[in-house]
């Protein structure tokens, strides 16, 4: 006995050794200056490194283009939605920190400080040179364990308590919550015992925060996150190497490990062989140079331009860009020239990403919880990192900056986090020849150039690159690429001749020892839509097979448009079917064309999937904002997050579905369009050890906007207008 | 009494005057010498001359850049599945000029003169340097009135007659059936009549020759065709000023008149005003040039290489590309490179546009007919006109003629009816970034180049844009886009306020007294997959939901992935169903990957528009092969072309449906798969008076096809090797 308790004392001993050791080794990992951590590309040497250069190829680190680094500390509001600059930040830290509510409390973090965006009158009356409405900032703070919406008038120094209800669910985690979380575990004797018991070296532990869901009474009233680890040992891919079965639950407050599940322990760690992703990981010899050199060039350089820091002003577009901690990317303001009139025309007051959901499909242990919702739990934005010159961009693209909050109010400024380019891949805007029946001499083609808008959020494993695309003819295209690494299951088995017919894997055996777990991704978007005006209507034009009467015609049948103007939100609950379909308009009930037809929008989906999970699933019941395909509900300045305003943890009485269904009046009025693209993700072998992109879209397209084709009068191509190129000298 | 009759007199003989006018007017629409009017662009000048710069910007022709010109008298086949050449097209036309069967007949037109393709496994076992099986000719004659299939041994001169079966329908149109019917009704004094009593000018007119369908007894044992017509004053764009109601029925094989509808007299023709989209009808002072020029540049030229003229070789993959008279594209033989063996691996034996469906839904005396075939009635390839370089392709591209026969046999060469170009666009390929959760300093990103083939067919007024996109991948995109021009309706109303609203318009008002009829669009791929070898078998991968047990998890649910191997036809096919989701694979059961999954290919469905048609429609019998969107039939040389070989008039016995219906054993077997794209398009303002390109697509996509992302080792863009461009010198 006293053998045993000495052992287990040593064990001890030896572990929170090695737990020093490591942390020195790892410091980079928990710095003692946050914003060194945070501030991502302008004060910290990694981010804007590239390991593959620095390995192999040092000599071509100079000729990478840098876009251009700002340092912000001049910025100044230059529109009511411009986001907080970093001396607006620094004010509203000063003044919570002598408020009373943060100054008498034991522990306080700021969760979200962003710009409280003025009330849309306001905004939709203001034009350049009026002054700016009064300057807020929407904070949203964890006080002594209690979650606070504050106002912060930023210039008089007013603070505002407002009111939430008493609903479940935390605020987004901040990226401290995040670290510290991850590496709590290694606190616990326990843990550190598991791992090397696993033998792993405590050095090559890589572990991950992942976001418990709701499932009943032990989440409630605690802000847990459970940590699973990975071995990198041999590889910058960890996420090919599970800990399988391990599972830490830990008090995001207390950073206390709460439980410890270990159930994996026959479960071999897959190889680390042939997971590498890098460049510099690659065997040269091996290098797989498919094609030529490639560029997009502009040699009158590009067509857009971005009026005081946020207006982005496109060839028949305008539209205000910003960064946003938990959305990512917001659009606001995309207005189109009209042709006719060159008037500027609203389309669409603002657009984002609002929430994500992504559940797995594997119902066990290790795995039931992880039912992301990555916009509200993680911060999407704050997720996306700085975009790599020419590879993530092309070289004519522009770069804009996200400047965020940390935990204790510090701004910090997340580097290139956007990038703005006109795109031509060869596609075709319109064309007509004329064939030889007719006899006619025309061939008239205009090549389509589009601009896009890009963020790619790295959410851990997972990568969202997420595309607005304009287009001349008035569409805007919302395109989602999914690309990183699979969240994979360890498994026994090396091969599925092992496997026995009934036994179910969840998944797909993508290498020895490695399942990729079936998932879903769910994307929703937030689509204020104001066809000229606020006031809009949603109509259903459904597409309806109408039988002919006996001798009306030889044909016994033929298709007829029948259109339902949604009267109230359950009206305009949609989910799409390919047997009735219909098409789903927005318009202006107070405009028509030259001809008389109604003025709209149409939203073209794409990127359908459906969640097939029950409705009364726990996660189904937080992520019951996917329910529907579309959903239109009256606009309210408190609901723009489909999952509600706290999702970590919620318990989904806050949804876009809870919303939709009081069922309000919507005709005539300021609404709101939701559209979700979604992804059935089986994996294959392709996706590993990284999934080459995967990209689904749809559409916000104009219908009998114009009163007739808006880019009838563009030139075509001539060749004296292209640059004249030549091979770069080799180095 | 007698005075009317002199009236009447006077009237015919002014019309036959006018008749002769006009003939003698615009003689090049009916040239004696056929091969002029069909060779566009190597003989006839008006096909490569841009009337746009002819009109008002002549000095730019000579910038234009013009692809090369190839003569093809020189060309010989390398490749078994090589198109037939200039000389064996020549020999063909004198091996038949004396065959028994032609030259007795009093009249006879070849409707279609194509190589008779080796059977499969001769062009499997051919490799370079082999001699060329037998080349031998696919003719589709019309003798005397009765259809004959014929295949010619062009080295041997021997002629073989097919049976063909006692199925109804005529072949594919010649361009000369198309012309001569155009005019037929100009000798018919009641048509000339009618067309002066609209007030039209007969110098303006323009007629269409539409295909009739088949809706029974009428159509029987007579060749049809509808002529309806339109006026040209005053615009390039005679589609939107139609001759409401005027519908000519005309024998093709006589020309005779067979009736005369005319029940628009009250409809007014539509303004010209607006209508031209050429860029030099434009007025110049309204020029709209959106955006600065924009181009894809590849300093070191292009990565691809023709060999052989039709041996395309492009990064990691390798196909046959040749043009076709009826499906326009033909892509063979596609091959991929196995990046772990570097062995060149089969994906698909054969590809194309195998029949379109294109039915318009007003089921009124003049409209109820419009349900074009394109494929099999107009002939796809023989409509697709040369492509605009710089403006249907981008500068880069590479220009591909097709070589076909007139209905004499006369070959001619379409030029540049295919192009082949790198696109860039600025899509990314595979990316990861390390989130500072981990703390790692990683950002790999790997931009995507793809290669396009591309064709663009003029049926009359639309524009088809056919893109096969092969990505580096492994992935091959098919899309359609679709531009050109609306069929349009006129109507007595200017607006929409003059319109009850019982009243169905069976469209859109577009502009004063014109409407757009709603329609659908449907494209039957045909996609022969060899998936490493010929026998494959087709696989659901149905996506269930699966409750759990009280007790097993704190999940109510989650999705399975279930597989059913299709054992027949009939359990392929496929309605795609959103809310009961499924991968639709191709596998080859016979291999698998080093851990044990079959290696396949997944067609990802896109572009999901379904017929709502009732099935016993006639024009749905004939187009029964869009009834599913997904069907899977064994291979057989004789099932190609999914409306039936003979599809003009047809009644639908030989349709894709008809021959799945037989419910053949498909497991693996060879077996090609066959998916419909769909378009519903209700038109808008937008579309007038040209379309803005809308596109559709789908995929054909590895799935445990490659051990791992066969992309992995691919270099990312660097600065050094990107091109140095300039502005090109003002002219």
């Amino acid at each position: 006995m006293e053998g045993k308790r000495l052992l287990r004392f040593l064990f001890l001993i030896f572990s929170v050794v090695l737990l020093l050791l490591f942390t020195l080794l790892n410091l980079p990992y928990e710095p003692s200056d946050k914003a060194e951590l945070l501030d991502c590309a302008t004060y910290s040497p990694w981010c804007t490194s590239k390991n593959r250069f620095q390995s192999k190829m040092p000599q071509l680190l100079q000729n990478s283009p840098k876009p251009t680094r700002r340092h912000h500390s001049a910025d100044v509001p230059h529109h009511p939605l411009d986001p907080l600059t970093l001396q607006e930040f620094n004010k509203v830290r000063t003044i919570l920190s002598s408020h009373a509510l943060l100054k008498s409390s034991s522990s306080y973090a700021l969760h979200s400080v962003v710009l409280e965006e003025p009330d849309k009158p306001l905004v939709l009356r203001w034009r350049k040179g009026n002054p700016l409405p009064p300057r807020k900032a929407s904070v949203i703070a964890r006080v002594d364990g209690v979650s606070h919406v504050l106002s912060v008038n930023i210039d008089t120094g007013e603070v505002t308590q407002l009111e939430t209800g008493s609903i479940s669910g935390f605020p987004t985690m901040t990226i401290e919550d995040m670290n510290s979380a991850t590496w709590a575990p290694l606190a616990n004797a326990d843990f550190n015992r598991t791992i090397l018991e696993r033998g792993i070296n405590l050095a090559d532990l890589a572990c991950l925060p992942i976001s418990s869901g709701w499932f009943g009474k032990i989440e409630e009233k605690r802000r847990l996150i459970k940590i699973q680890c990975y071995s990198m040992e041999g590889t910058a891919n960890f996420y090919m190497r599970p800990i399988e079965g391990l599972t830490v639950l830990i008090d995001l407050d207390t950073r206390e490990v709460v439980e410890i599940a270990d159930k994996g322990k026959n479960i071999p760690i897959p190889k680390a062989a042939d997971t590498d992703y890098r460049y510099s990981a690659q065997n040269i010899h091996q290098e797989l140079n498919l094609v030529n050199p490639i560029s997009i060039e502009q040699p009158k350089g590009p067509s857009f331009t971005v009026e005081d820091d946020h207006l982005v002003k496109w060839a028949n577009w305008e539209f205000h860009l910003k960064a946003d901690p938990r959305a990512g990317v917001i659009i606001s303001r995309a207005k189109v020239r009209d042709p006719g009139t060159g008037e500027m025309r609203n389309v669409m007051y603002k657009g984002f990403t609002s929430e994500l959901f992504v559940p797995y499909m594997d119902p066990t242990d290790a795995w039931y919880f992880k039912t992301y919702m990555d916009a509200g739990e993680y911060g999407f934005g704050l997720q996306a990192m700085p975009l790599d010159p020419l590879n993530d961009c092309p070289r004519n693209a522009y770069y804009m900056d996200g400047v965020f909050a940390a935990g204790d109010g510090t701004p910090y400024v997340r580097s290139n986090m956007i990038c703005v380019f006109e795109s031509y891949g060869g596609d075709i805007g319109w064309r007509h020849s004329e064939s030889p029946i007719t006899g006619m001499e025309i061939r008239e083609v205009r090549p389509k150039v589009t601009l896009v808008v890009r963020m790619a959020a790295s959410v851990a494993n997972y990568d969202y690159i997420v595309d607005w695309e304009f287009q001349t003819d008035g569409l805007i295209r919302s395109k989602v690429g999914l690309s990183g690494i699979l969240m994979v299951k360890g498994t026994p088995y090396v091969n599925m001749n092992q496997v026995n017919q009934q036994e179910n894997l969840y998944g797909t055996l993508l290498s020895e020892n490695v399942i990729g777990v079936i998932h879903d991704h769910y994307i929703t978007y937030y689509l204020d839509m104001d066809i000229d005006d606020s006031d809009n209507s949603f109509v259903k034009v459904n597409i309806r097979r109408e039988q002919t009467s006996p001798g009306e015609s030889p044909r016994k049948s033929y298709l007829k448009a029948v259109r339902n103007v949604a009267k109230t939100e359950k009206d305009a609950q949609i989910k799409l079917k390919l047997y009735d379909p219909s098409e789903f308009h927005v318009i202006n009930p107070s405009k028509k064309t030259r001809v008389g037809n109604p003025v709209g929008y149409k939203v073209v989906p794409g990127g359908t999937a459906a969640s097939l999970l029950d409705l009364q699933d726990p996660p189904q019941l937080r992520g019951a904002f996917t329910n529907n395909q579309i959903w239109v509900t009256p606009y309210n300045q408190s609901e723009q997050w489909a999952g509600g305003l706290f999702v970590y943890q919620s318990q989904g009485e806050d949804t876009l579905a809870v919303w939709s269904d009081r069922n309000r009046a919507i005709e005539n009025k300021d609404i709101v369009l939701w559209y979700t693209l979604g992804f059935h993700h089986i994996p294959c072998q392709e996706d590993f050890p990284i999934m080459p992109t995967v990209s689904s879209s749809f559409d916000i397209k104009p219908v009998n906007f114009f009163e007739n084709n808006p880019i009838l009068r563009i030139p075509p191509n001539v060749e004296k207008d292209l640059p004249v190129c030549k091979a770069a000298a080799s180095a």
